[in-house]
């Protein structure tokens, strides 16, 4: 064992999703196993405490939060450079910006650039899991994994399913994408912290056969994860209505091929009426909320409060390259905006619980990750609350958690994060 | 003459609302008068250019664009500390957190160090010229004009107007208020570059017979300006219908008391009627549209639209601490959104154009600012293009200055704003 000791303000949340905060608190991890030991107040005075701490570095911090890492349940590597794009929604968004982009990802090379890039401006905000969507190319998802193999991070990514729809050079067959699926799986799926989705990725690029073969993956390879898109766009839910007029519903559509399930992550779900959200509700399907794309491309306003009514998992995620910050923060800002307009306060502490702990729990690994129970894994941030003069102002006005945390997700971005670890090994620094 | 040049490449917007680009031009202003000279393209190889040059100190930028200050047309400058305050829509959030910190402002040292801080976040930003709130206390109109003609900007402001529905303690009287705005515009309205704004907060706020003697003040001293909120939130609404139920609309108590016309500024209008519009459109009273303060306190989303359809005269503002982000970038970046929601894109030309010389016309303020017109005031910012790198690997992909400009009012903040001049004096330096 050798043993790191933090000392800082901590944050974590309970498995009944209550906050644990310690002012002064000590985080203590086993840099070998890159795993929890524990978290301790600081002014213990126990000689229990003291033989724990007798020879172990301390490093202290001020005016800071450490926090678990932040995860991203929704989020597009290869759109990194489709970020920021001009004046679609949805499906024009795709077709004039989106699937050009992407054909680049063909040669590996650029893949492992752009893989480098993106898992360091994932890490810069302090963002150390993300379900992660690659391109069609197999190569593209290989070089991912590569990328976040050698960071160590644990991340899930998947090859992207698709044959029709879409360009030519952008599609695949449905045998090639079922072949290529499970060779990736076999490679990648518990590599050390790599994980595997099976990735359709939407009912409009996807013929039922290639849907079905997306569920026998599921089936062949338990504990694969299943990522996809729904109900984002009113454009898009007329295509698949039209794509396929004998289900009653886009999510029925998913549904139908085996899709559902309880590692099964759904983004967007921007227009769903009670039946979704039941069936969602009794298959234990995951929805992805993604606040700054849906705003971006106008898609709608996403209903947090229907999620909670109906017992739907809900997670919170960037959706970069329709998202427009890497930041979680800047996304739980506009999360709690669109909540704002749809009469729902989305406070500081839900906020918080959902980018850490249970956004671990929509992606069934808060067995793993999400607060700092002993054992978990090492994956932490430093926040500075203090990060600009407003920041600064702000903040000593704070009087209560709830204020600090709320003034950190509406006035925080990438300064907001002083230092990302990863297995109790620093992978960033302001 | 004390003539400096500055080299960029430089954009401005011409009076028919045409941008005007050089990618390598130069600003030559006169630091004795403070005002711009012209603007020239590096490239000229005449000698009438050599001759002009002769002897003057060029700076030069790489990757910079140098453009007319920012104006933002509505923001409180003692809300400062009230930005990001949790989970209220506009009447709880002014009562339960803006009317306290207003009360503050009552110290006179208290007001002069948040203005100081204020206008230091402003120039930060970019911003040179806003128009601002004050509170009800003379003091703080005093305190803030103080600040701001050390700094030398153009600003206008106000003393609030306010005798109901608001503490004891910060109410003032109808012939107090007339009274104290008297003197405020006698001492600071055409003082150096000050302007003064009749302030009557908004029409919960004040009697119909205040709202007289604020139209009272307009007539008496042609030439300053009138602020104040307008149909920002359903609520609100219902309060003035009930407080004013002999008039048609919101809009028409203002109107009754003589209060529309081209150098009256009304914050949101997020839900006006065609009636409002057109009487808008009649007195070229304008808009102030403030988008992340429209989505923080949930109001609803602004239809920027309907104001070219009815010839409204329309700005865009930060709205702070309704607002979240001092970033005029920043509150670019989520009027683009609010448009998408309402099927209609505001793409970045018209964005930039809005908030340098549009904000300007719509302040009466186009002969002295907004662009590089010889003989205007010299406020301008030399922009960051690659500030972070995300910035910079985005902009390396753009092929358009289309493209530059929409990247930048997506991805950039504060960060962005690399130097900041008013009156051809360099005030702010990153």
């Amino acid at each position: 064992m050798a043993i790191k000791a933090f000392r800082s303000s901590i944050l974590h949340f309970k498995e009944d999703a209550q906050a644990e905060y310690f002012d002064d608190g000590i985080l203590l991890v086993d840099s070998e196993t890159g795993t929890v030991q524990e978290v301790v107040d600081a002014k213990d005075q126990s000689s229990e405490l003291a033989a724990k701490l007798d020879g172990v570095e301390i490093t202290a911090y001020e005016n800071k939060i450490i926090m678990p890492g932040f995860i991203d349940t929704h989020i597009h590597y290869p759109q990194v450079d489709v970020i920021a794009s001009y004046g679609e929604q949805l499906l024009d968004w795709l077709n004039n910006y989106t699937f050009p982009t992407e054909l680049q990802f063909k040669d590996p090379e650029f893949a492992r650039e752009t893989a480098d890039f993106f898992l360091n401006e994932l890490i810069k905000n302090g963002t150390t899991t993300a379900l992660v969507f690659g391109t069609v190319f197999k190569e593209s998802v290989d070089a991912f994994f590569e990328a976040s193999a050698k960071l160590n991070t644990r991340m899930i990514c998947g090859k992207v399913m698709m044959n029709r729809n879409a360009p030519d050079g952008l599609c695949d067959d449905v045998q090639s994408s079922f072949d290529d699926t499970q060779t990736l799986i076999d490679t990648w799926h518990g590599t050390g912290r790599q994980l595997y989705a099976v990735t359709p990725r939407f009912a409009i690029t996807s013929t039922g056969e290639q849907l079905e073969k997306a569920g026998e993956l599921m089936k062949n390879n338990p504990g694969v994860y299943m990522q996809t898109h729904l109900s984002e766009n009113k454009a898009e839910i007329a295509f698949v209505k039209e794509l396929f007029p004998e289900r009653s519903s886009y999510l029925d559509v998913y549904d139908h091929y085996g899709l559902l399930g309880p590692r099964s992550v759904f983004a967007h779900g921007v227009h769903l009426d009670e039946t979704d959200f039941k069936r969602l509700s009794e298959t234990q399907s995951s929805i992805s909320f993604c606040p700054t794309s849906n705003l971006f491309l106008g898609s709608g306003l996403f209903d947090l409060e229907a999620t909670k009514t109906f017992n739907v998992p809900v997670s919170v995620a960037t959706d970069v390259g329709g998202g427009t910050s890497f930041s979680m923060l800047q996304t739980l800002n506009e999360a709690y905006k669109i909540c704002q307009l749809k009469d729902y306060s989305l406070d500081a502490r839900q906020a918080f619980y959902m980018m850490t702990l249970g956004n671990a729990k929509t992606l069934q690994l808060d067995d793993k990750i999400g607060n700092f129970e002993s054992g978990k894994e090492a994956d932490f941030v430093v926040v500075d609350l203090e990060s600009t003069p407003l920041m600064q102002r702000k903040q000593s006005k704070c009087k209560t958690l709830d204020e600090v945390l709320f003034s950190l997700m509406m006035l925080g971005d990438d300064r907001a994060i002083s230092e990302t670890y990863v297995a109790a090994k620093q992978v960033y620094k302001k």
